[in-house]
């Protein structure tokens, strides 16, 4: 038996579907599914493919075809020609063809296409025949293919590398254009005569012959068999290579060709060429929506030279409005393609990117692709697919991304803005959205000038805790240093705020109130947008999208998600204003509440005196009397929350900064310390430099700081516990879940167990409750504390994976730290990740697997969850599925990101899960399209 | 059956042995195999032992009795009134008995004696008539009787706790004798007469009536029974009780109690009592040595009242060299009891200490056990023993504890002054041995004092790599802050200085250079004496024993460990100093060569002017022109090591700090780099800050220099290999280990290595050389490198645990910062350990364990190590032969120690090995005891 290479499609039959993708690429096995398809057979010029398989082949016998693959060509082209009825290289009606490149999955303008093979000398006089004398036409279209050819076959496919960007044959070419079009005077292509077209053609040739030492082939065999070539070739061109290793492609893969039959949209007024989408890729509307241009090649369309006009009335915008719509020029054709394009989504079950040609008034189908869209378009799409039972709640869940859904959660730089300024400076992504603002240098100058009315963007070296009520002022916040777990980055993502940190081209002057950005200089007050999604820093005011209208949509989407999901969303809340917000978005409970927080920011000056007045106390008499102070602050805070949380699991982490982070630094402050202490200002001095240490974050801090000073956890607890009576006792409901910070070992969570079961009795007994229920469990942020997770079980209630301290135990890593060589790791692609940003799923990973597994072995429902950034990250997100957490908590903010990955968790498991797609809906609907597009995602 | 809970001993027979220590407690076993041992039949008093399981019946049955205790105590009284001729509470010829404790293993003064039992106002004539009407002996006898039973079985036995001190019955018997003592106007209880004592007895029996509420129980049997209760008692007794917890003996083991004949030494100028050990226990010498006293009770001897003479020549020593020998007094009974020892000694093959009673001119046994020993003597008794054949090579290794060994490495502070003298502070042993000194308090007075050839100690609050010439030039180094491996401690332990750290209590006043410790101030130049081996710290100056001159029994010994140990022993060594100590002691290779070690100390000013220029240097140029100029010094530094090596391995790590360690903190060396570089002060300023890390010790270093600046790589490499080849074609050996420190993914290591292949190339060709033999290995200190070594073992040809590091992320703590909680984790028993001291087993351990068997998976033939500086700590060790690894490093001073642990590790686990014992030396020598006892250290 002959293996087949090639296969056809044409003449509403195919030999092959869109479902050959791996074989076929994805252009050919559209191509075969809308020509072949029983539902479908539209009209598609006639062609055929050369499947991956023979370019698979090509490589691994030294640029050699299979001997069966001449004769499935030749079969092939007859067969176009009994369709058409045209005759490849005949010369009184010679059959054209394209040759184009086609992988599995899209490498835009990775490789090469030659367009109008079979036209040569020989066949061009026939040609002008057919287009009805029009030699300008004809000469127009032989000089493209010659510039092409020479290029791509001639030229790149041999391996030939002219040395500099100017060098190559085709830039020689267009220069003797150039030349022509001078000489002519005139500006355009368009202005030359057939004549002049003939004289280029003549010009190229001999320019080919003279640099190339080749003779341009002027056969249409020839030039078919070196257009095949050229393509197979191109796969392992230097773009293609790189662009497969970005984006994670095997070589193996391959590409198809595929040969169709050319159709021009620039034979004349009847002729025209367009590219549209079954919506509206921008707003997700269902609408058709497109643009065409009358007498045009496709790349016309895309080059901009002429303004493209609407297909409808739906498709008009300012910029178009007065353009005459396809629907209203050529009424017919528009029918048809409306028509089609509705077959196609009910086909395709999805918004699709068809290009179309009209040659002489007929309508031809080029291409047909799930189109791309941006994301309030791909979550209205999929809730409007999903209410019309055109897709079901998984595939609904499927078809949005977590970056398209963070699009509507945040105003965004407009990005057709983005597209034609160039960033001054970038920085690191820190917190999503976009802000313009003038720049201040300060925190006090950012509340200051945010009383004035003023938008400000907080610019610093780096930021810390001293800065939080600036950075709240401000609209967004920059900084010169830090990582994206930097404190700036941590606390901007918490409030959903924009934010680029680590751009280190910045430098500031804080004397001058002057920064320098690559040599040019800002003063404070000048204007600055940041596009906080991309890390993009630019001059002055760009506009920005603001997606807030759209919460119902989102809202809508998220109830997508939670019908799929398993795994659990809760936030990490500091406030009531953040547990409020995370409620809107569903959260289930608060993950991480930071019993530090109540330190920061706005109504904080006197629990923070009282703290530090606390760390600076020498023995357990003063440290238990400012203590006392603090209490009464302590407990309404946690009260605040839990009373807002009503009854929803509330996780209230005990203390866990070292403490010098809020020794002031601020000399007056100190001064008032040490009058308040009644101790002198060398005795402040020398206390606050007893706090110094070397390395902080693996010193005296978390259940450290609750061993050695019992009196602290006892606060806490005794807060925790007489809120939850309080609140009790008025009839509410409440679930506080005491979190220890830091552990090592299972012996530190017994001494502070033991406190609290103190506390517990007393407080039960002051208040004459007989329960208070609520439970005691741990952090696993430390190495040690995964490998003797089984130990930790048997007196933790519950684990909490802290993985920004795990990961940073785990390599070594300070987060404050690693601005000096991270980069250059991804850069050299050491690491392939920001550990920080995605968990880094081999070491950190394991040690979270080992952690539930011990955990969970001698305490089989134990409850596991994630607090750290990466709760609220996509992949790490599944990742926690995948290991069976509970739940994730994240940001506020993160929490439609959080629920969308944990849902798309779940197919990716390819688990049977119950969908809300009502009885009646036919289950053919479901496309097995989301399936392969569900696994393609695994990747 | 009646089960037996009595064992009999006397008359030359014995129901027991020594191997029923388990039942019978050490004291009753050995007393058995005395009595009853065929080859020894010695003049034991009879007696009995009532096991540990009566104790065990005893607590487990509300303190009852198995029934068939009576009888079996009555039939064994029986006995020894059948041999003795004497009859319990008999009125004629009374026999007195003691009733004493006795555990599986010796607890010493934590439980319970009553001597004389049997007494009574019955029986008092007889006994007077049978010493030949000695009624002051008598009456003391019985006084002491009183004495001891109202305490230990009248109130102590019965739980009551009188309050204070001072309020127990004994005390208030005690202040009766006083008084009597005072009213007779006498001081010694010896002045007082029969008819005293008479008269206190009866005294005393009223106080205890009026007290206690009961009669002191003037009858035989009744205080045979007290006393055997109140020795039960006594195991549950509060100071039994947290010793057995300090000692981790298990509750569950109970005391056996043992009953014998009591003899007297002081029944006048006949009799004697004393304490003999069967070798010198001071210096190890194969002498009989033993101190007595005529006319006196055991107590005596302990008690101090009197000077106890020397039994023989070899005993005397200065205090009592006058004084009349047992040999000279008592030749009869010296000869026996010479004999005796020298029997005891082949019998037990090994040093012994026995315990005599000569009650008118006979001699009685009445105790023998292992005796305890020094350092020297147990080194040097272990040797001879060996020598003498009487002990194979496995015993004699398994004879010394490291402890001991230690002694022998170092000067020590006298232990007899140190029992009188209080120390002034305590703080960590961070360097072992002893020494006395001036105190300084900068590393340039220690420098200039030293070359006025004075004797200092540098006091510092923490010390830092530029004080290493004063810590050279210092005796010892003390600082008040920092831990086990701070920066001071380390650097001590690697030159084997007295040092100790962390000693809080010091408090320094640079400016004024007076130090306060305890409110006692110091001034430059007072005196101080440290023990580094105990972190005590005294005032002025103590006496020093020197070890030295034992160096040839030490080298000897560790013969003796070389040929059972497999484990291989290397070195850290930094110079070809150390590198020859190490030598002297066996190092079998380096096993850490720090690079970064060339820029501290004498000569390496330039060397760190120029490493300065280096870190510095902010272009790559810059930095490529200050590694060039620094290149041949690391070239010559790393030869130098090389060449003294003469071809074992030596593991060379690459630069590790992170570099703002070596920023100088002085103004006028910042001027000098300036210079050098052609900048400007405030860049000097600007660059140093840049390089600070908030917790530099997971920054930018080790491997992330390499991978960041991989110049400095192939500075390095080149240096290493280039050195191999100039050696090489000197017709010398090498063999270098190229190691990577701070890896935490295998493409570190890949990144690395390119640059090493690229070097080792160009040196092959600059030297003509086919081959310069050499590895590439790297450490494994950072919790993923151990998770992942699978991985990294593909390319790494070694590792080397950093357990310094490891343990550092694996707990999350800061080895600089631990001082402010490890000690209540210690004191609160959170911790067994300071895990930077002995290897956490459960946690770091078990990442070692992952790092060796996943190693290891992928290349089995793996050489892995550990350079830690729990190299050379003894259960570290212990541990490293467990898990298979091919050899530990450690400071020189370590090696006997880390030798004496890998060849007891092999003991431990009860494997055959090779013994150099000569053939014909009688396999049934060989002790079974010895196997009991290295089982016994496997706790």
């Amino acid at each position: 038996m002959v293996k087949k290479f090639v296969y056809f499609f044409g003449g509403g039959k195919a030999e092959g579907n869109e479902k050959m993708k791996n074989l076929l690429g994805g252009k050919g096995a559209n191509l075969a599914e809308m020509a072949g398809h029983p539902a479908l057979k539209l009209p598609v010029p006639p062609g055929f493919t050369i499947t991956t398989e023979v370019c698979t082949y090509y490589y691994e016998n030294k640029r050699k075809y299979p001997k069966e693959l001449l004769n499935q060509v030749k079969t092939s082209i007859i067969r176009i020609e009994k369709l058409t009825g045209k005759k490849f290289g005949d010369t009184n009606n010679p059959l054209l063809v394209s040759v184009r490149s086609g992988a599995r999955k899209s490498m835009p303008g990775m490789m090469e296409t030659v367009l109008n093979v079979g036209l040569t000398e020989k066949t061009i006089p026939g040609l002008i025949k057919k287009m009805n004398g029009n030699e300008r036409f004809v000469y127009d279209a032989y000089r493209r293919l010659i510039m092409m050819y020479s290029d791509v076959v001639m030229e790149k496919a041999q391996g030939i590398e002219p040395k500099g960007d100017d060098a190559g044959i085709r830039r020689q070419l267009e220069r003797i254009m150039d030349e022509k079009k001078k000489a002519k005077g005139v500006k355009d292509d368009t202005a030359l005569s057939a004549g002049d077209l003939k004289e280029l053609c003549r010009a190229f040739k001999q320019k080919i012959k003279d640099v190339l030492n080749k003779e341009f082939p002027d056969d249409a065999d020839a030039q078919l068999w070196g257009g095949i070539s050229a393509v197979f070739a191109s796969w392992n061109g230097k773009r293609a290579i790189s662009y497969r290793r970005i984006e994670n492609i095997p070589d193996e893969w391959g590409t198809a060709v595929t040969v169709q039959t050319m159709v021009f949209g620039n034979t004349g007024e009847k002729s025209a060429t367009g590219v549209a989408f079954t919506r509206n890729p921008g707003n997700g509307d269902n609408h058709f929506y497109g643009e065409y241009l009358i007498n045009a090649q496709g790349e016309d369309v895309v080059a901009g030279i002429r303004t493209p006009a609407p297909i409808n009335e739906n498709s008009k915008g300012e910029y178009n409005k007065s353009l005459t719509t396809l629907e209203q020029a050529m009424p017919q054709a528009y029918k048809e393609l409306n028509d089609i394009q509705l077959r196609l989504e009910k086909h395709y079950h999805d918004m699709l990117d068809i290009e179309f040609t009209i040659e002489n008034g007929i309508l031809y189908m080029l291409q047909c692709r799930v189109g791309k869209r941006n994301g309030l378009a791909a979550v209205k799409m999929a809730l409007d697919m999903y209410n019309e039972k055109l897709i079901d709640t998984r595939t609904a869940v499927s078809r949005v991304t977590p970056a398209q859904l963070d699009e509507l959660l945040h105003p965004i730089v407009d990005p057709n803005e983005e597209k034609i300024k160039k960033p001054l400076a970038k920085g690191l992504p820190a917190g999503p959205g976009g802000a313009f603002g003038m720049i201040v240098f300060t925190a006090k100058d950012a509340v200051d000038w945010f009383k004035e009315g003023k938008s400000v963007i907080l610019v610093r070296e780096e930021t810390n805790p001293e800065d939080v009520e600036g950075m709240r002022a401000a609209k967004a916040v920059l900084t010169a240093r830090g990582g994206m777990t930097s404190h700036a980055a941590l606390v901007a993502r918490g409030w959903g705020k924009c934010c680029i940190v680590g751009c280190a081209d910045i430098h500031i002057n804080l004397e001058t109130k002057l920064m320098t950005v690559n040599n040019k200089t800002f003063k404070e007050g000048d204007w600055l947008t940041l596009n906080g999604t991309r890390g993009y820093v630019y001059e002055g005011k760009l506009p920005m999208v603001d997606q807030s209208a759209n919460n119902q949509v989102l809202l809508s989407f998220l109830k997508l998600c939670d019908a799929v999901k398993r795994l659990g969303i809760r936030t990490n809340a500091d406030t009531p204003d953040d547990a409020k917000k995370a409620f809107e978005f569903g959260a289930e409970g608060i993950g991480l509440f930071r019993t530090e927080h109540m330190f920061y920011g706005k109504g904080a000056e006197q629990p923070l005196f009282l703290l530090r007045k606390m760390i600076l106390s020498k023995t357990e008499a003063e440290r238990k009397k400012a203590l006392d102070e603090l209490y009464p602050f302590i407990k309404a805070d946690i009260k605040g929350t839990l009373e807002v949380m009503q009854g929803l699991p509330v996780t209230i982490r005990l203390l866990d900064p070292p403490l010098h982070e809020f020794v002031p630094q601020n000399n007056q402050k100190r001064m008032e310390l040490a009058t308040s202490l009644g101790i002198s200002f060398e005795e402040i001095e020398k206390r606050a430099e007893n706090l110094h240490e070397n390395n902080p974050m693996m010193g005296h801090r978390g259940v450290r700081l609750g061993v050695t000073y019992p009196e602290i956890t006892e606060a806490q607890i005794r807060a925790i516990l007489e809120a939850s009576a309080e609140l009790l006792k008025a009839g509410m409901k409440v679930n506080p879940e005491i979190m220890i910070p830091v552990v090592s070992d299972v012996n530190e969570i017994k001494d502070q167990k033991a406190i609290a079961e103190k506390i517990y009795k007393e407080v039960l007994k002051k208040y004459g409750l007989s329960k208070i229920t609520h439970l005691l469990g741990t952090m696993i942020e430390i190495p040690r504390a995964a490998l003797l997770a089984n130990q930790i079980a048997e007196s933790a209630e519950f684990f909490s994976f802290g993985t920004n301290d795990l990961t940073q135990m785990t390599f070594g890593f300070s987060r404050d730290d690693i601005g000096s060589f991270l980069p250059e790791y991804l850069k050299k692609e050491i690491l392939p990740n920001d550990p920080f940003q995605i968990i880094d799923f081999s070491g950190v990973g394991e040690l979270i697997q080992i952690g539930i597994e011990r955990g969970r072995s001698v305490r089989n429902n134990l409850k596991v969850g994630i607090c750290g950034e990466h709760g609220g990250e996509p992949e790490s997100v599944k990742f926690c599925h995948k290991v069976n957490m509970n739940y994730v908590s994240c940001s506020p903010y993160r929490i439609p990101i959080a629920k969308l990955s944990a849902a798309q968790a779940v197919l990716e498991e390819g688990v049977k899960i119950k969908t809300s797609v009502k009885k009646g809906s036919n289950a053919s609907r479901k496309p097995k399209k989301s399936k392969n597009k569900s696994k393609s995602k695994k990747k």
